[in-house]
């Protein structure tokens, strides 16, 4: 079975454009068909303040408002998407830049309103994965906004770390898929005051153990059982570290496996 | 050899979120193979006032310095090109926006420094005819902002007339094309002061004889000589009107040939 890997990038890497720079390039020399899943940062944010719309946040979550959804679109499917791919391009990588609703490539529902209305906000119903494979076979390199559609008209700002689990799991009807989760730690942290206990291999029952222990921190947790959803849905390993796990050198960081 | 429309829009009917929806039901009915190429309007200067940053406007022509370029990326890029193609997908047409750094579609050179410095504006110098084929070639319906790139990481703004009628002329390659010039006229008129004096069929002679008498006015000037060049770089038709155009049953537009 052939190999993809899909790498999320999220707003830290993104807002520091030397670090962007840094990152492209690692992007660009991992071999294999690859792609690239990026959120939009705070970016949204600044812009959206300076055009005088309020940045409503209930529960810790940011609501989309069609205001909102409107600069996101902007932000994420624009100007964040499109730099990124002009930069792969003069990295030689013909990268094509997309969101869900191109090439109908990730489907969501609206998420319902419950006690919160999240506004336009897209749970993933379902990965067009025939759709994105032609563009893998075509030689280009998929570079996804944390944008999705409804398939009525409506774009849905959605989940970046979502997008790209979601990517990887319709994906693996084709490929043996990897995701990498580039975030500021150099991995799972045993001790969360300890940057250097950094957890190599996690395994569905090492990983059982320290939930039992309560070792597995608040803010790791939706992203660890993120993970093993994944991983229980046709994802092959899943390496959560910063940036320098795209290169072969390096084994300071998370690998996670059933 | 197999046909393919161009279909260009411009800000008149992207501004109109009626009109434009009744222009994409038209335009997904057409037969065949298609690409679609749309302008920004006025919405990018909306924004950018809103912003704080001032439009530039020397001899009658923006000037793109590097916050407008930003802007124009937000609102070409992002928000109008990515509700264009969530709209064409809830019309069953498998669309996929792009610049010209997508799938590195095509490729500009910074128009060089005279008597005005434009900023970042390209002239285009290729168009990757066999990478936007492959789009074809998967079924999907490509949606051209009025962005291209310089190859080297750099956005630039582009007149969409022109992305037009390049991707025509290098699409001319493979396919028989025809280009679709969409705009708030039903034709080209005989008389500026008449609307119902559409010119149905202009070709190269009597667009000699008509710059001769004078009649071919100011601003329709540079789009013939647009697309007199097209059709001597390889184009079959150019056709100039109103959205109606794109239906079988009028023919109240004016068709360009040699």
């Amino acid at each position: 079975m052939k190999k993809l890997s899909i790498v999320k990038i999220g707003g830290n890497i993104i807002e520091d454009k030397v670090a962007l720079k840094a990152f492209l390039k690692l992007f660009a020399n991992m071999q294999g068909h690859k792609i690239l899943v990026h959120g939009g940062g705070k970016r949204a944010t600044h812009i959206a303040s300076k055009l005088g719309i309020e940045s409503k946040i209930i529960h810790g979550r940011r609501i989309t408002d069609a205001e909102t959804l409107e600069v996101i679109t902007m932000v994420y499917g624009g100007l964040v998407n499109k730099n990124i791919v002009a930069q792969l391009q003069a990295l030689h990588i013909n990268a094509i830049g997309l969101t869900g609703a191109d090439a109908n490539s990730i489907l969501s529902d609206k998420r319902p309103v419950k006690e919160v209305d999240f506004g336009f906000v897209g749970d993933v119903k379902q990965v067009a994965h025939e759709s994105v494979n032609k563009l893998i076979e075509a030689d280009f390199t998929p570079v996804f906004c944390a944008i999705t559609h409804d398939g009525n008209g409506q774009l849905l700002n959605t989940n970046a770390d979502t997008i790209a689990s979601q990517i990887a799991v319709g994906m693996s009807n084709i490929y043996e898929t990897s995701i990498y989760y580039c975030f500021e730690l150099d991995g799972v942290l045993r001790d969360i005051n300890d940057k250097s206990s950094v957890i190599k291999h996690m395994d569905a029952k090492l990983y059982a153990d320290l939930l039992d222990q309560g070792i597995i921190a608040d803010g790791m947790l939706p992203k660890l059982e993120n993970c093993f959803d994944a991983l229980h849905h046709g994802v092959k390993t899943i390496n959560m570290g910063n940036t320098a796990m795209l290169t072969q050198e390096n084994d300071n960081f998370t690998r996670i496996t059933l």
